[in-house]
């Protein structure tokens, strides 16, 4: 059994990995820290996971953690570089949730605005794209939420490099705004509306530039976000206009051979949110029209979004298949 | 390995037990009919689902289910009882999830207001109660998805005939209409409202009827059920007047010898339709005011108010533990 | 013209009151108060009505106030109490739509937990009950939500005499919890979920006894509070246990004269929150089962809830027709 | 008082023209026709308009209409040709809602593949474009839902011809989809999902592509629409490319330029669908990024969208101030 903790149990993410967790057969987990929580049990937080967990939220000192072979953090961006250089030093393989190891120190640095004093290198772990670094690797910086999603929905196209412009227009769930309540989550604010933030300067955009420029250097990328009034999921549009002309029947030969072997990756003929709701898939469509190519990624925005990467991440870096313990139906409707 | 065949394959309890077993580490799904569908891939009613099966629906005939050991019947009522009664003779286990088999010969005959042409006696397979009885069962009419609910709550009660009278108000979300679509399911008739139906009359309070008067047979039971704007959970408010005097702690006690040994039930002091969604748990919390105790039930109106619980009667009919296949957690936000 | 002013107009009521009587046609607001947002512009706090006023937050002095005709405190409970009584007694008619003053001094103080140190008579203003006793008052205390729909819903019979028994069960749209986020408000612990909460013991009980006890010493009432995943609306089932044996056509008729003459109820077959969206209507329908009659009520929380009963008293009291103002359809769908 | 006509009165739009003409001073409602439902009263179809209208539905026969000074028909396109010529030539104003006069004849055939037997020529209705033009018109072709948020969104950067390419991203509720239940307004296939559809061939599109290059011939146009989960509204976001350099504050001043004098025109800082539902804004905020701009537009897609856009053109016609009967706030929360 793989000893897995986790560093900041009690948002969102840190849940979905104990319900992810909790039906792994080759993972036990021994410890989950709280700064906040420490001392309550974890269904006193997470009532619906009663019944699965007996332990208590912890410290988060790295004490607590040196028995584990992996750990976790999923803690908010800035404060997971407390604590990953010390795992990483003593030999733990982490999986960084947050956003402290997905950029160059430089990138980080102008986007977050912020000193990195403890940058390591990492693999970027979008898995279906560096499965094989992954595979060797002692730190993956688990991708964020929307690069997911539209990374993946771009990759082919712009491994041929014929994307003359790719405009992602993306819906998110609220739960990727956490689970703590704010202006954002009220739920009249939400209800009956679409919410786009960010609108042309959301910080995960220079995840999906530092991706897709390595397939394809002059690549032009805009994105903007959007919350829908809806828990889960991220619905992407990438709009893509191309060079040269390729009718559907190509394109979808195209996505179907990048992602042979994928697992995680499915095709539909019209994606919805809610196919793949609770689970790590990926469903794509593709559709062509006169302007340009529309190609439709659907992901759940806890699970392939966050904490189910992150399992699937953690899967190869002990070398299992990377399905393992993921390979449930999602929930509709 | 358990042949599990499934006939009615393309509504929303189908397609739930589908999910369900796709995961069941001892059944194997070999034979799902539908008669509209049959000749088409499961995943093309059931996108979802796409790479978990690869089968057709076939047409619902007793010789292709002939090699099962389990049949689901997963129909609507008055259509279970011409594929029951072959597939018993034959030897085979039937689980029944339409109300056929729920009540007696001439309770039914009245409430649903047809003849009986096949009627067989079956344990009532609300699982909790009858445990014993379905292990040894050949036929289980698996209960309908308020009584479960309403049942639930007040059988602990019930048990010491000290209830002078319960209301049952339970609100449903709208995946208990069922697949195709209607004015009832039409999103803007839904969409900021809770709509009241068959307001004193669902025949569900006959199930809710005959289990409680088991336990005490001057019970007097009132029911109203509702949709609110979501797609699964039934949330139950148990008004019960008791007789003599019990405050909140003695309640807890009774509920919790009553239910000990039962996996499926929880107790949390607030019970949530979305601390149980996608499960096969019954949440209850437990309220005592001046007037009378209010217990409210929780359940997945799909899972143990469906799919979920006749694959836990199946468990017990072929010698399982009860949670085989069930033991994951619910899909919290 | 009414000269009128809103002590605490940043809320939701404080917004529904600015809503109304921008379109009113015998109304000019001139003074909006808010401590926390003094000198902003109101299209600031309320987006939707930029372009309809041109003023300002104030302090809520009362010196700012002294050239109103009326005056709607709307802010908590235990803060009117500071306004009220100097409005009253330079003349100003008050209409308040905080609990302070609904109750009776020593009920106040039991119920919530606090000297009332400005205690003055109010008219309770269910317009509907006490429409003669409102025309002539100078404070009216603007009954809570839940109450006008329950109350409302059970007082013709309570009128008779006849109600052995009435369990309140109402599902509140969340505007109903303000517009300050909570982790009650939160969008995900909200959506696919029923809430009840004060599950026994809600405050607003007592209104509902003050009222129905005027009519009918002896009758018990029970009353649980829940929230739906929907912004607006109180749907309340009054499960009525009656003396006596009356039809359902009695019942119609005996709710037909109680509310003979009164504009803002409507009798439907079936019941809508969203039909009376945005609207002061009172929808209600009427059922009779064997064991009780099922009597159920819509309204809009915020409108018949409060800010539009508000302007409905505020037209009586100022000698106009009570619908003044009011005469809107519902939003559908 | 203008005397108006509905010609198919059952549906969201027709419904919608109810509520609005129900409350305008100068406008009263002599006839209102329904194949289907004829005889039967309006609330009985419409019950949230109970107390409003005490007329039945008629057969749709131009003799029944001949008193009218406007009809407006609200009948699918390809129905709609069948009264508006008779309708017409017996001089009766007439708006029609459908698609069947909004496009020439050819672009009509070829895009509706279907003949045009009774084609007349048309003012496109968006009234802030051909404000002059409607007011002299006597046939108004009233504009999609979709266009009218994208071709004001747009317009004004069109007429400049400085736009490079511009992607409209929109985003429905449900309502636009009609009253009549289907797989797409099935409440679990909408709930917790985006639902893209017609993905690169909406018809709609033909409408963008006609006004906006009366503008700028050369203008790129691309169009998705996709319904989300809510009953109101669309928002657009339009991803315009530039030539030339404009910041923030010059877009601001050239759509303030452009949209001087018209009332429901209004700039937000942010857009949200909840501060325009039930009214007939439009409401507009501007995003300059690296890339592109962004222009986001929100309208109620049945008041701005059809039926309020249909009496705003009706003021015109009639010499009316635009405003009238439509100077109401909206409904928020």
């Amino acid at each position: 059994m793989i000893k897995a903790g986790i560093i900041g149990g009690t948002g969102y993410t840190g849940g979905e990995l104990l319900r992810l967790l909790a039906i792994h057969p080759e993972v036990e987990v021994t410890a989950v820290s709280s700064r906040k929580e420490k001392g309550k049990k974890i269904h006193e937080i997470h009532p619906y996971l009663r019944g699965f967990y007996d332990t208590e939220f912890v410290e988060p000192k790295i004490e607590i953690f040196s028995e584990c072979d992996v750990v976790f953090t999923a803690v908010p961006h800035g404060e997971a570089m407390r604590y990953v250089p010390d795992l990483y030093e003593s030999g733990i393989r982490v999986i960084d949730l947050s956003a402290d190891y997905r950029l160059s120190k430089e990138r980080y640095e102008e986007v977050y605005g912020k000193k990195h004093e403890a940058y390591i290198g990492a693999v970027y772990g979008l898995t279906e794209l560096h499965r094989k670094e992954i595979g060797r690797a002692r730190l993956v910086a688990n991708p964020g939420c929307y690069p997911t999603g539209a990374i993946l929905a771009a990759a082919p196209l712009a491994e041929l490099e014929i994307v003359e412009r790719v405009v992602f227009d993306s819906k998110s769930g609220i739960s990727g705004a956490g689970a703590a309540p704010t202006e954002f989550t009220h739920y009249p604010n939400l209800h009956e509306a679409i919410v786009p933030y960010k609108i042309t300067a959301h910080r995960h955009y220079h995840e999906m530039e530092q991706e897709l420029k390595k397939f394809q250097e002059d690549i032009r990328i805009s994105f903007t976000p959007q919350v829908f009034p809806g828990s889960r999921g991220i619905l992407t549009n990438a709009h893509v206009f191309l060079r040269g002309e390729l009718d559907e029947g190509e394109l979808r030969k195209i996505y179907g051979e990048f992602y042979r072997d994928c697992y995680f990756i499915r095709f539909q003929e019209g994606v919805r949110l809610s196919y793949v709701r609770g689970s790590n898939f990926v469903d794509i469509s593709i559709h062509r029209g006169d302007d340009r190519a529309v190609i439709i990624s659907a992901i759940d925005n806890l699970v392939k979004g966050a904490s189910g990467q992150a399992v699937q991440n953690m899967n190869l870096m002990f070398g299992l298949d990377e399905m393992t313990g993921l390979d449930f139906p999602p929930l509709f409707p």
